[in-house]
């Protein structure tokens, strides 16, 4: 099969690479939409990310969608042809945190496209059957492979405990932030969008923003928000949206970028203020199809550009284009 | 009556006041001893705290226990006699806060020295017959005016959500931290307390700490904990304990001081630790009656200086002695 | 003024009586709708609810909004003129409940028409201002005085817990019914009602139903429920209803009728069900508000019939019309 | 190996068994105590609990502990020689709940002693390391055993939420009620234990209630409690108890016993009680390790009665003894 290589920082190559064969309870997928993320954007153009470095070729990509094109021994509840999206994390079954429910603090967990674990800009994938969550007719091969995004802001509403009723308010008008709004919308919310650049808000409606403002700018409505979720990185972002904080509002830490903020310790305690980041997502998906299937969210409406296998640099590099939201690769 | 004035930053007089007269659901108390807080000798020493400043006399001290000698107009379940412990904090009944079960955060709260609210360094005071709890004889006066920190003690455990069997480190061992060490341990917890004076840590075991360590060295147990709560105020100390909180561990900012700590977000993020703080209390009273009238938590033990009236600046001063945990007034 | 007043079981007279002034922190409001609700209806046929018995005359009515006429002293956040939604309980503000932020359980709470406090089928009335809430003028005197049902499905809402992607069951599609429904909806839930009659479910997707079946018929579809809400009062349907709950499931029990129903232990245990009830609701109006104005909610399309003050007895009568959803009385 | 057989009901027989051989990821216990549950008599007496029909030979006996012998392949982190407790359900790490936290309601659960598993009445048995808890040389081999009764209770307080200072009923003075009165109360309730049979009572103090009283009779203090906890099974105590409770308190179902109970409509919504069961236990083991290694819980306290393999009957029929709390079967 082909498969796209990160050699080392900045090189791509396409290789050939064996087809792998699914062991006890996994299924072979045969991509066919990938979502290009940020992350794998860093991995390419700095060679790694924290403390994980690419010392080794790396495949990356890890927003997969796929049909199921052979079955591991014990899979009894996929079927061959069955259209999947792939939940990229894998974790330790039998680990303190699995067991509690939040599978992906799991330390052991292994996750697409984080050295020295292989992505899926490739053309098959095996991946564990429970994690390859089949998707009706209604959700496209692009939309089945953005429920991944769409899982990290399912994931970050319920960090932030959003309520229906909620003044939310959200900075950074990413494909993140476009979700994150989005998904606060439909859970009742009322979500305020901001972002440095006035040309990111124009989409903004579409995605569930009643209200937006460029960063710098008053907010136009709600003195107070109950809710503030960073989708930017910006310290200067994250201070202005804790100012903007009513008492025991909640803040979620979403967005990457800022190694330390300032946190302005007064103002956490005066207002008992709530202050998490989330980590990815834990059993996301069904709640991600029902939204992607019942068409209230427009994952294909943030689809800029499509690639192949071959196109990766490509993919790699649109988000720098203007207007760009989210780049996918269709092995 | 005899009350002890700030009339500006580091002087204080003792006046002649007239005796003041309850409204209607308030009652008069003949004040018997009232803790010195940190804040109150804050204010003698600096003239202000934060945006409160001390621009007209004030009576200092918000930690007061009494006894009921008058009954303002349809106060029913209150009797003339009765030992009671002073809520400080008055909310509007009506504020959105307040119907929310957070009069704490109510910006309109009246709090005893709180410029330009006088507090109870004086003979008596009027206060509102609801937040006068009535305690038993079990409870002594100087007992009695020391469930106001335990109250601060009883919010930080309720914030940090401290359930039985959690790992919980406590940063300081002054006496909000020594009460929070206890409150954690009668919950339940395993509790290790820290402080960078290895004196202050040997009353650490009497007040429910299993494990202590001198800030600096490495913790003698439990790789990571449940829970953090800093009643320190140090941003060392606060930046140490996020960096030992287990996955979704939570963190209270208890302690003042650091106007600003240099919040790592990537562990924040990757761990999905929750950080919060409180301001004063809410709805403590009656746990705080319960557990010093059972005998679980020695609040005499911490005290260790009493002064009159006209002693008001020692004991202001008396936290800077060796050995010094709490100073009370006695009117 | 001219009041309707409930002389005894069955017997209505209009009267006339003075107009109320306005103590300190009450506003007087010109009634201009009140919505008629079962229990009205109750006090009217047979004379009781529970332990209220009627044994003096008593003016009905207690979901009204108005035009504020008159202030009380110390009224500074209100202004002659303006629409009100007026919340009709008033609880005692220094009880232990109303602290808690639970001011629908303080034991003291003073009611519009329950025995022996007045309700509002009246030109005039008396309210504390904080509990009569502004409206804009997108919310029709109609949808002001319906707030009152929509804060119930509110409170069942937050007692069912009910968060985005949940699949939710409700039971009996009266006006609480539907507006649960709409409700949970609008909070993310995938909603199912269900009802006796098959023609109450005619309006059932307006409210916000994705599915609907006759009960005694199977679900359409989910073969498990998150939560479920009963509506209806009906053991029948609160025993079907908890049977198809999942793991976990959460039952709110608001409908009113069954006295007890035979609850099964094992059941309860084996799913590790929760199972709660409502009785009104606190803090709920500032969201009933955005859902009205934002007219995602369509309280006006919920009245069936208008009357007016001589009329009151054809109000409360209309609920067994055909196709009777609310009845309002306009003063 | 010896391993002690329900053939039937009612007829227990002694067998020579191979040694099982551990498999991927297992180990092999040299089982050294057992608890006798309630759950193992009525298999013996009744020959099934509801659907679970011994048809087929079947080894009882739940609440293992003992000394891991031999390690399957690819366990790292336990030794031989190693004393454990074993957690006596496996769930399917894949399914829905358990990768949602609550492993306990996995409907594929394989589960000690309930048919057709066998359960642990034997010299050896085989179990997956991540269930075999090591324990501390201060935890006796009965104690080791009885963690699984204290997860049970630690399971029935986590659901009733019991914090520091609530005012707790305990339903039922057997082995389950003890313990859930002495985890309550170290978690800072003040426990209140009744009994139908005064003299359950005795030991009531030791296991932490700080009153009691005789079922019939009132209770001796506290006319409101939050948290009530049914430990006996019986509709009388569990109706009563729910009289009990106060605005917003909670009911938890552990005790078997009634099918169905009578529940009061309007008195749980009138207060907005909460009532949940228990199902077994998740991610208990922890903890109750941490209890009994620090002396807190008395666990060895409980064990009345001793016995061999080739006595289990009598182990069976122990708890019918006058005095009698729990037996224990040391292969």
């Amino acid at each position: 099969m082909t498969a796209s290589v990160l050699v080392r920082q900045g090189e791509l190559r396409t290789e050939q690479r064996p087809v792998p064969t699914p062991g006890p309870g996994d299924v072979l997928v045969r991509i066919t939409s990938v979502g290009v993320c940020g992350s794998d954007t860093h991995y390419f153009t700095e060679g790694r990310i924290g403390p994980y470095v690419v010392d080794a070729p790396l495949v990356l990509g890890h927003e997969p969608a796929g049909v199921i094109v052979a079955l591991g021994d014990g899979v009894k509840d996929r079927t061959l042809g069955q259209r999947v999206s792939l939940e990229p994390g894998i974790p330790d079954p039998r680990s303190k945190q699995t067991l509690a429910g939040c599978y992906n603090l799991d330390p052991g967990v292994r996750f697409f496209a984080t050295p020295p674990i292989d992505g899926v800009f490739s053309e098959y994938a095996v991946h564990p059957a429970a994690f390859c969550h089949p998707v009706p007719d209604s959700v496209s091969d692009d939309a089945a492979a953005l429920l991944e995004p769409l899982s990290v802001a399912l994931a970050a509403r319920a960090a932030g405990k959003i309520q229906i009723g909620d003044a939310v308010l959200v900075a950074g008008a990413g494909p993140i932030g476009l979700l994150i709004a989005n998904v606060a919308q439909l859970a009742g919310a009322i979500v305020t969008l901001t972002d440095v650049r006035a040309e990111r808000l124009t989409v903004a409606q579409k995605y569930g923003a009643a209200h937006t403002f460029t960063a710098g700018e008053p907010p136009p409505v709600e003195p107070e928000f109950d809710v503030f979720i960073d989708a930017s990185g910006s310290e200067r972002a994250i201070l202005g949206g804790l100012a903007r904080l009513a008492p025991r509002g909640h803040c979620v830490l979403v967005g990457m970028g800022a190694d330390t903020i300032s946190l302005p310790v007064p103002l956490v305690q005066g207002r008992e203020l709530v202050i998490t980041g989330t980590f990815r997502y834990a059993n996301t998906w069904p709640t991600a199809i029902a939204l992607a299937a019942s068409g209230q969210i427009d994952l294909d409406g943030l689809v800029t550009s499509t690639h192949g296998l071959d196109d990766v640099e490509a993919a790699l590099k649109a988000g720098t284009n203007p207007g760009a939201l989210k780049a996918v690769v269709r092995p």
